[in-house]
């Protein structure tokens, strides 16, 4: 099986003003690395048309098979999505029927006001398939194009979390990530880096990252390993750690094994 | 005064699978728009050579005057931010004395083990400027390439901060923004969205954006303006926001003003 590789372009000026953490990249990170694909980068753009476009351009040349844009597809005025990735793709938006009633049946009654607005949110690059929303109101859309798939998904994180589960990922595929996390106390980074760069030659399909910190005043390294190889025995990479940490006057905690 | 642009690139792996939030991402947002510059995009890839070289093309042909890097710069066999950078740039990693010398001056006495680990950190692309880190160990770089500004920052969040407030900030000018947040009860985005798009139109300096979420069961909007326009009154927008969610039956608070 090949690894699936997806792109995420992450659309919003809150996003890139200090309004708002990009929770929605941890979580598709998490989640397609758990399904056994990878995240091959992420942008985040403002909400502009030239922004998208140019955001577009890269993530369609990279050698991701699937890119997600999450983000702008709101009523408002400054939710132009749907509209960028139309011109992008040189097709019209049209009014998608399916997605407005999809749409109208899940809300109250439509004012005369609010009409426009619900209109404005079902229209999608012509040719695309309408993605229903089951959680709030407007619908993503699933267009293929230039030999990948791509999925126009909302930025509201429910909203954004259960398309994804619905839409995207039967198109990522099935394995099982599992790893360590270990706490490390009195060792510098530096000391221990020899003995990381070996693990990681010894052992290639494992990710194995140091990250130090300071802790109430006092010095920390936390040394993490993680892969989605199921023959290697990630313990073994814990056993190494340990008899270098000891014989070097340290500490070391198994804060996570899963 | 033109106002500063700042293309950001958040090199790691972590950030990509799930590990970690962007937190500098948001830090830095946050303190460049206070400063009356913008983030222009941000693009975050993994610890890879050709992915970083791909990364700086994009930045580099974006408006950007000033483009930042995060992370990369530590001990460990997958720390390879600055010898991509100068590979990217043409040059060579050479060591620099006074980043070494300064790093040696605030850690413990340095065993034959960790020696080459510093010396590995303190290696700058040729002609660059020292950043000195006064908070951690590892140096980061300032480069001056085609009429951009590109500073090479480590990824710990204390580390980067403390070389951003001494290194980035005297290149990007000072102003003061200030803002609104309102909750709104019992009206939908869609009700209120032709008010902001008003709001928007006729507040041309100001960023107004809702975020619809659910808070105990109970569906809240949350409307935002933010300006860095010192000549606009932001409470008019606050007034007008609020005499049309009481004429439709609606509750509004402002939650911050600042």
């Amino acid at each position: 099986m090949t690894k699936i590789s997806v792109f995420i372009v992450n659309i919003g000026t809150e996003l890139l003003i200090g309004r708002t953490l990009n929770g929605n990249l941890l979580w598709l990170g998490s989640r397609i690395y758990s399904l056994g694909g990878e995240v091959f980068a992420s942008l985040t753009v403002h909400d502009k048309r030239d922004q998208i476009a140019s955001a577009l351009n890269y993530a369609f040349s990279s050698p991701a098979n699937i890119i997600i844009t999450t983000g702008g597809l709101g009523p408002t005025y400054d939710d132009i999505t749907m509209d960028s990735v139309a011109e992008w793709l040189g097709k019209k938006l049209v009014l998608n029927e399916d997605a407005l009633n999809f749409m109208m049946k899940l809300r109250r009654p439509v004012t005369e006001e609010s009409k426009k607005a619900y209109e404005k949110m079902a229209s999608l690059p012509e040719g695309s398939t309408p993605l229903f929303n089951f959680v709030g109101a407007a619908p993503g859309a699933m267009i293929v194009f230039m030999g990948k798939r791509l999925f126009v998904l909302p930025g509201v994180p429910n909203e954004m979390r259960d398309m994804f589960e619905r839409y995207v990922e039967p198109f990522i595929g099935y394995s099982v990530s599992r790893g360590i996390v270990t706490r490390v106390e009195g060792i510098y980074e530096a000391q221990i880096s020899p003995l990381i760069t070996r693990l990681t030659e010894n052992f290639p399909t494992v990710y194995i990252k140091s990250h130090p910190s300071m802790e109430y005043g006092k010095s920390v390294l936390r040394i993490e390993a993680w892969t989605q190889d199921s023959s290697v025995e990630i313990m073994k990479i814990y056993d190494e750690l340990r008899s270098f940490v000891v014989t070097h006057g340290g500490k070391i905690f198994l804060e996570k094994q899963g």
